[in-house]
């Protein structure tokens, strides 16, 4: 296949194996100039360290280093949290959600450097080439698309080793690894190795962040957040930016074992994969909306709500953030988290993060509409009237049929 | 006002301090027979140990008890399994799925006995008076029926007990209950007392079935269960009847303090109510259907999945059962379930169950397929054609608004 | 049952028979005075007409007319517009959208001139009731409520007529009315007479304000619409306001016999009725912004599109519109409308308004893409690739039920 | 590319320039054996005359004659039907719904001659590629597709000509054909040409089957119509299989320029394009159904079928008969269809079928309680009571709002 041509190329540089191999394979493929695109979406410091360095070593014409993080929480995954977004069930969608952020920064940086082409590091089975490539398609059509992966014949760490090490440049990725991991903020998720097999249970060593609930303190501890139109802005006794939060709530959720999920899924390009992913505070954060909702959403509000976080989970999952379909959704969405505020309490022990208090001055429980004694606002001789009109379809259906 | 002329009445009849008021409130205010119904629902030895003899101590001409355990969950509660119901993500429909069949045996008894009438004890305020009269209005538009707690004056359970003692009615009740109770073969409800206040946190008394997740073994417990066609039909070794398998997986789940809920939920009638609800046995059964679904449900159906279960979470919670819409989503679910064969493992610790290991021959995940190596039925260049193919209106839409 | 105390009480008062009784009946059951609230919206002259001189005949101590028509287009039908809405497949709604802006002012008025009540001319088995009141509950819960068809024992126009005769209350309505009627600027409706059989065709005298198909003009003719944004501002040449552009689409659809329907619908309060609708501006509208929408929406938005509409509709019918489920619908539909802009030609035939033409800036519709020929932005061997992974999950559970 | 080894193809051939190149192609290409197929599902005549002749002399060894009408509209239009799908608003799904039994039929003779490879005529943007290897990825994994139009190089009508006329093979096909076209029993559709442009109205030689309205009869005619458990099964005075309720529906539908559509859509394939479709009894059967709906419907099952009207319209479309999610729909549509019976009146009139009459034994119209008089099912007092908890939680939150 003939390349096209291409000037400058942005790649989302990750650091690691993968990526150090796609700067001068690029070169050398497109003759082209090649700038090092690093996403600070918490992956951690370990990732970051001497990344610029370890870009320009191999090759790479510059490298911009963009911290993402506050704006990730803030503007991805909060709007994410307020539609109850949870991937087929389980999957709070941590490497979904970081996507179109990096994706829409790697897009800026082009426009700023005046490349006419972006490179991503995915692989040509996951979904992660359908999330960059949908926002590159919906950010900018016009410039050019390269994915490494579907188009070199290399298959195996070996080769890539062997790749840099043919060209001299450093490398101190190991010839083996047994997962395939992703972190940010939000998340760390682990594939491969023991968990290919779905019959296996998860290794100790399938688990990054979090301790086993076993080994978590045998005393449980409660944290508070303050919730405000479906935002955590405040937790045990502090205002809070979102990332703040989020970091404090993913030690505090760690320490106790929480957040973690073994999940079979249905992958964006047809087929099934198996993750062990571990969502410490996110899956705080999730228990403390979803609580606030309990106190203010009215049932049919409730019930859409419901409706829209099965949509949403698929949008994110499906890499489709930048589309209509999606905006719409997370306006309806933030229409109903208008009135998510309120305060919970929540108990981690081994394991379970359990809100034990909640309230809200947008309640709309009141204790005494709900107990049993008369009140001014419900009057029970309505019951009978509520259900002959609720019923009156039924009762007209069943009397029809009796004739 | 005038009540309606009644000649035998059957009366939903639980022996508690309400329906014992009830049966002679009926004599006295109808001047009719009053025949009492026991619907044996997995309550409890307790409440039905000489339930008979009660009745009749309160003026029944008749009572019967009904043994509806293996058909309640056969014909109730897997039916709902499969389609996935949460009420508001997060109750599992315990009250709400053994009304429709108490309606309807209760109807079946009313045919038999020449009754004109039909009575339940549930208040004015709650979900189970629609419930009961939903099914009545499908089952039986032609008798009448008596909700006397929306007639009657009694406001307190002394004025309850003192009803019953001016006319010499034995009654072992007592005159302070502090929380309100229910309790089938699938889960037990605690509402009121502490409960009231939703800041307050859940008393150890608020619990009924389930040790506290503190006081549970020390190590973790593994049970295993095949699933056939969306059904439990086998668990640790041994073929089960439906309501054996809840009973084992009760017994097993309440060790291990699994399956406690605390929720604020939108009653039907229009307001919210807190309640602790324990369904130990149903959430491991719960976490089983789901694990098989995420082996061998396609992405689409899964999507379709969740959906059905929101929808008949409201369904079923509102006591639609015996109504066309409520059929026609257990059809579709019924339809999906079709697939949903297989095993899974699952670790009963500290409050969690958590599946560890699952496989399934109609499995659609596949080792070769999710790994990153070469495959026949997956070729990876195929993914730029689908991501073009995906995203297309995306980039057209991005090009338009170039121009 | 014993009244409670009000002082002053604000009546939707339209002039008609029963808003007549209704006044007088107020101060004599209740005591208090009555101030006459007429909402003007678009029901024509021949209602407005002397309504004010009227109302004080008939005892109001005050009569306020408020012009709600271009308020009623702007703010309560164009949003609903955008969602697509037709209540059952067929009715625009056009009763049902006018009752929440009447509700709304009539509170705005019962604020200023310091009512304690607010008081509406529906029947106790229509869906109106329902509107109003649903509205007060969420604008004024704090204010009385009374229905006097709900209250009062008179049961026919003669008994209504007798009771005006006896107070010397000029009136000048009918003995006999076959048909009850609702008119505004959207849509005139037909209940009642021959109607009540579905077994019979509407009669000649069931239609209002179009004329029979075959009595409309034998050539066709031509309107063109443009839309911004879901919002029709401009018509054959002239920008209008909305009112005025449903106004003359009302006059050119009338005269071509658009927008009849006649139908059997669910009430909300659990039996079905029969009504001719006609809604001629309102059907051109409707077909002109869904035209351009066929232009500007991707496949999924516009699925997304049809769901919200099937949703609204019944929000909008069920007299839910000042809720927040509502108010979250209306912000996802108007976030899909931001594209929805564009220019058709519809031509007007005997009963049909059919659109001819249409374009728009924001069309995804390219002549290149969509034609046979080879094109730089679909390359037709991605259609291999895209196949075959939409098909993946098939095939795989072939290949696995062929094992 | 290197062609797979086949020994035995079938092909879809419908007698047309380009299955008539596609014999010779695969012969030369795969050095193969040729079965041509022909799916009889109502193109007419025209196209079936001396079909099996043509084949041969267009080198198939063999070709097969499959009458697919009487299944195609027994099992997959009816069932289409009864959920109301129709897609983007607008199209009554003919080209698609023949698709799935055609590649069924085609994969039964496959299996039968012993062939090792399916072959289709259809081009690389459109959607019927993607519903042919739809159901072959479900019915016959095992089986090689070939798609040519994604394969070869001829890109016109004249080169395909050259191609035949190079080898001799007679063909009567024109140089220039304006339309493209697609005919079966449901309805015939056309596209290109003028239609290219969405600013242009369509020609009078855009329509083939149905006159003009303006040309149509002057005078309205009347069908009736019988419906059974959602199905059309008499018309007009006489028992009929569907497929002849088809065509004497089409006929008359015809004759009164019923059934006409002009719609830009969005293709699978990710861009839109623009057809007009005639489906004259297709219409008139639609109509019908949703009139005996209007009769039998509760309100809730009404919106349920709605939404898999819109669910079901987009499986057929996207091909995808063949899947779980798909029979779980038609599995949900068939339930509700269970009470779809009785009989409707249509007039047909210049491009209109409207319903006059309707009855229905199921119907839970009853003119009694529709009225406004006293019933005995329906207490008008019950609806305070009604309305009182259908608006409480708005009453709750509003009185919240206020203090």
């Amino acid at each position: 296949m003939s390349k096209v041509k291409i000037n400058k190329v942005v790649v989302a540089y990750s650091g690691g194996l993968d990526t150090s191999v796609i700067i001068p394979w690029l070169k050398e493929n497109y003759d082209c100039e090649v700038v090092a695109f690093v996403a600070d979406v918490g992956q951690g410091e370990e990732e970051l360290n001497g990344v610029e360095e370890k870009a320009k070593a191999s090759g790479a014409s510059e490298c911009y280093v963009a911290d993402l993080k506050e704006q990730m929480v803030a503007e991805y995954i909060y709007p994410t949290l307020k539609t109850g977004a949870c991937y087929e069930g389980k999957y709070l969608l941590g490497t979904s959600m970081a996507r179109p952020i990096i994706a829409k920064a790697q897009v800026e940086l082009a426009r700023q450097v005046g490349a006419d082409a972006l490179c991503h590091g995915c692989t040509g089975k996951g979904n992660d080439q359908v999330r960059f490539e949908g926002a590159f398609a919906a950010l900018a059509p016009d410039l050019h698309v390269i994915a490494p992966w579907r188009e070199w014949d290399l298959v195996s760490r070996e080769e890539c080793l062997d790749y840099l090490a043919e060209r001299n440049i450093p490398c101190t990725a190991s010839l083996t690894k047994i997962y395939s991991r992703d972190a940010n903020a939000w998340h760390v998720s682990t594939e491969g190795g023991v968990l290919e097999n779905t019959w296996n249970a998860p290794n100790d060593d399938c688990w990054v962040w979090t301790v086993a609930p076993e080994s978590a303190p045998d005393t449980p501890e409660y944290v508070t957040l303050k919730v405000e139109k479906g935002e955590v802005v405040w937790v045990d006794g502090e205002d809070m930016t979102p990332y703040n939060a989020l970091v404090y709530l993913n030690q505090k959720g760690a320490e106790h074992g929480i957040g973690r999920i073994d999940i079979v899924e249905n992958r964006l390009v047809g087929m099934k994969s198996r993750g062990c992913y571990e969502t410490p505070g996110g899956t705080i954060m999730m228990e403390a909306l979803r609580a606030v909702e309990q106190l203010v959403l009215d049932k049919t509000s409730f019930e859409f709500r419901e409706e829209l976080g099965v949509k949403a989970s698929q949008l994110v999952y499906d890499g489709r953030w930048f589309t209509p379909l999606c905006q719409s959704i997370l306006a309806a969405s933030n229409e109903l988290a208008q009135d998510v505020s309120g305060e919970v309490v929540i108990k981690l022990y081994k394991g379970q993060a359990t809100v034990t208090q909640k309230r809200s001055s947008n309640s709309l429980y009141s204790e005494e509409f709900a107990t049993f004694g008369a009140d001014e606002v419900y009057d029970q001789s309505h019951a009978e009237g509520f259900i002959r009109l609720y019923s009156l379809s039924s009762r007209i259906r069943a009397l029809k049929n009796q004739n």
